[in-house]
């Protein structure tokens, strides 16, 4: 009992601070005068008053938090203020069912950037930085779910980067070490933000659209203010800086945080994923240039490279804008593209999906384990950077990539039973749990998620919850072990 | 050079001796005067005189096989007869290319049972039974693969079976473990496809036929001697005949000896696989055989019974007879039995894919994992039946599934990379690498593979190899290590 008073007491203070949350939507719509201000301050004052009733009924009867109380706590996190923020849409947007407004305030938090709206140009304003914020929270706190949690609660091989950022803490208690680590980790994120912000409005796009994108690009979100996102512009500069901002976005944030403190790149040339990820990214982008067109898809190979590098990139990154249709290119460049955006994000970027890390285990794993075929006696301890990884940490990454796996067979059968093309499924499902976004036919980049019936939707925002908690995070809670005393 | 001396005098030998089984279409043609007696009179001798030389070179140079040597013995072996057994067809069949002749051995041997042949039906009696002739020596060969070579070679896991029949031997030398479980193996397996034989003349079919299908059925290879399949006959008790014994090559040969040399039925019943597969497969057929008689395909629940069991089972023992085109029912039902021909046969069976026994592992190894995130100190060993299994082998395992994964991965996209379409790309791979045969859409079961590009046969080949040596046998040939002494 004690220990849902705890976990009520965290949810109410942090209602009570995503309240505040609202101010700047409040603040568009009045600047924009597009009559949505009454929805967020009744939005805000909800928020504020329900989470004080939840932490003040819950105060007195609070214990510490311990680790295993986190599992609840993440979920509940990222379900609870993806349920409190669909409420500015429900009254803003008449007509849109709470499926779909959660669906979309999912893809937010989740920073997956799958829409079901359509007629974006033509949205309140408010209602736009709405999504985009959600975006850019969503983003920072994957980030320290990531850097700061996940390593505690021991999800997937995360072990291994305990201590990044704040030294190691003997205590159970995962209270302080949260608290400073957000800290540090939310100056970075602020900082490139206003970076990009910048860059964005020199590059041509107006200050709100700048906010927009950079909010979707740091979070690796995708969501765009435009029907054709990131294709409205038409502009090889705009498509430049995203490219630059969301390779940054894709990488560790603790690495920007050591590079700002150390004033040097060494972090970055030192970390195990960096280089594989950008080597991925830069050779992927040559081949499928060359591939399309080499297929005839665009007339010189300097406009196939644009094309290809920003889309690419982004979903690569799982962050998710287009600029063009992609699903019209030949088959193997978008499948290619849905390939990375399973692999190519760091760890403790705002990215998803298995994570180069992983990957990188994976595969020396692999090899090692063919070596042992042939010398069945020899020793052979597996390194990722200057680390030996122990044989723990590789069985908990195995039992992370076999669980991803199986989520995505059955999360796809899903689809599939429920009458979607196999294309549309599994496309869906992987843009879906990799929080990547955009997936291919019938939710395509020149389409969205609308056209999905209610239970499709509610798979889909299963699996962008699913991906963006590690998968077994959530899974976890749904074993009877878990709830047993 | 003594490795490959050794190596080449059992080539030889199997040579020489594969050079008997012409006997059987020699025999056919001239009892049907197809004219085809004399390209397999070329052919028998061209084995039995290149063998003998062959073995007659290297006899006094040859040593002891050792453990490593069986790597290249087992891929050397299958593709050296699939090469030669293309004689009779390039001779038989005008037109034919060296390409599509290999595709359609390999496909024999490997009992894939793809075929690039149109006109099945004209095809001259004696050309039919050699195609047959091949699954059913393919099968045989598999059986001794799985129970008496992998378990030596440390494939996949497949240590756990070793000692399974011949009792250890703990010598390195694998000749007489793998000629007395040869001897025994072959004498269950001609037992059973005589009485399969009499079955299927039983239900209807013509002496020609029955010997035929039962050749394809026991061998899960899924060649017919008609381009309509089992659904030439449109016979229901044709159909039952084939899933009893689709089912009983889906089981572990060493279990149908124990269980004659005991007679009892014990051993099916203590076995960690057969209840599984079964189980798994009667749910199956339940839920698609609802959902397709729900969508209205067949107008009612027993038509689609039929047709869902017999379809079904053949896919997922990875057979690949066909009675109907199930491609054009509702795609969950098509993707859910390509999505069992991955798990569902055992270890030691003519079938192909993962097997049962790894899927039960991994399934076990990741309930471990859950459970010991939330109890980090606790121990608990992974038990299949009364086994405790070490972590050695769960690493096999793992490695086996990871490798099969990426072959997929890496094989899917090269076709799709050729241009194919990524349905009919992604079933062909799995359709072959799992030796099962029909894939979907434009190599679905109303299709065959003729329609394929020359690259895309021959990388079906290579999936069809890969998938019939436990993917690591072959693959280990193109490490590095394997070529240093
Ligand atoms: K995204
Ligand atoms: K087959």
């Amino acid at each position: 009992m004690q220990r849902f008073c705890t976990l009520g007491f965290v949810l109410g203070l942090i209602l009570m601070v995503f309240g505040l949350t609202y101010a700047l939507p409040i603040a568009t719509s009045l600047y924009f005068d597009d009559g949505m201000a009454d929805h967020f301050v009744r939005g805000m004052s909800l928020n504020i008053g329900l989470g004080s009733v939840l932490a003040g009924l819950t105060m007195r009867f609070r214990g510490d938090i311990k680790t295993r109380d986190g599992y609840l706590l993440v979920a509940s996190f990222w379900i609870l203020m993806s349920a409190a923020a669909t409420l500015p849409l429900l009254w803003g947007i008449p007509g849109l069912s709470f499926t779909d407004a959660f669906f979309e305030t999912v893809s937010g938090f989740t920073t997956t950037g799958a829409t079901i709206l359509i007629g974006l140009d033509a949205l309140a304003p408010s209602l736009n930085l709405w999504r985009h914020e959600m975006v850019w929270i969503g983003g920072l706190g994957i980030i320290v779910l990531a850097v700061a949690i996940l390593p505690l609660l021991g999800i997937g091989g995360m072990q291994l980067y305990k201590a990044e950022i704040a030294g190691p803490i003997k205590d159970s208690k995962i209270t302080p070490r949260i608290t400073e680590t957000a800290r540090l980790l939310w100056l970075v994120y602020a900082g490139i933000t206003l970076a990009c912000i910048a860059s964005l409005k020199m590059a041509g796009m107006s200050w709100f659209d700048a906010i927009c994108h950079a909010f979707s690009a740091m979070g690796l979100g995708g969501f765009s203010t435009h029907d054709a996102s990131v294709g409205y512009y038409d502009s090889p500069a705009i498509e430049l800086v995203l490219i630059v901002f969301m390779l940054i976005s894709a990488m560790n944030f603790a690495l920007h945080y050591q590079a700002v403190h150390l004033g040097s790149l060494m972090p970055y040339k030192q970390d195990a994923e960096v280089l594989p990820m950008l080597a991925l990214v830069a050779f992927s982008i040559w081949l499928c240039s060359w591939y399309i067109w080499d297929n005839g898809v665009y007339s010189t190979f300097l406009e196939s490279l644009r094309h290809v590098a920003f889309n690419l990139v982004s979903i690569a990154t799982d962050c998710g804008f287009a600029s063009v249709d992609y699903d019209k290119w030949p088959p193997f460049v978008p499948w290619w593209m849905l390939y990375l955006s399973c692999i190519t994000c760091c760890t403790g970027s705002t990215g998803g999906g298995i994570k180069m890390f992983r990957t990188l285990l994976l595969w020396k794993q692999a090899s090692r384990e063919m070596f042992s075929i042939l010398h069945p006696r020899a020793i052979n301890p597996i390194r990722i950077g200057d680390m030996p990884i122990p044989n723990k940490i590789i069985f908990a990454v195995l039992a992370f990539i076999f669980m991803y796996f199986i989520s995505v067979v059955v999360l796809t059968f899903s689809l599939i039973f429920s009458g979607l093309d196999a294309i549309s499924a599994l496309s869906a499902i992987l843009a879906c749990i990799n929080n990547a976004g955009p997936g291919l036919n019938q939710v395509g980049p020149a389409t969205n998620y609308q056209s999905l019936g209610d239970f499709q939707t509610w798979i889909c925002s299963a699996a962008m919850l699913l991906g963006r908690l590690e998968i077994i995070t959530l899974i976890v809670l749904f074993t009877p072990t878990f709830w047993r005393k």
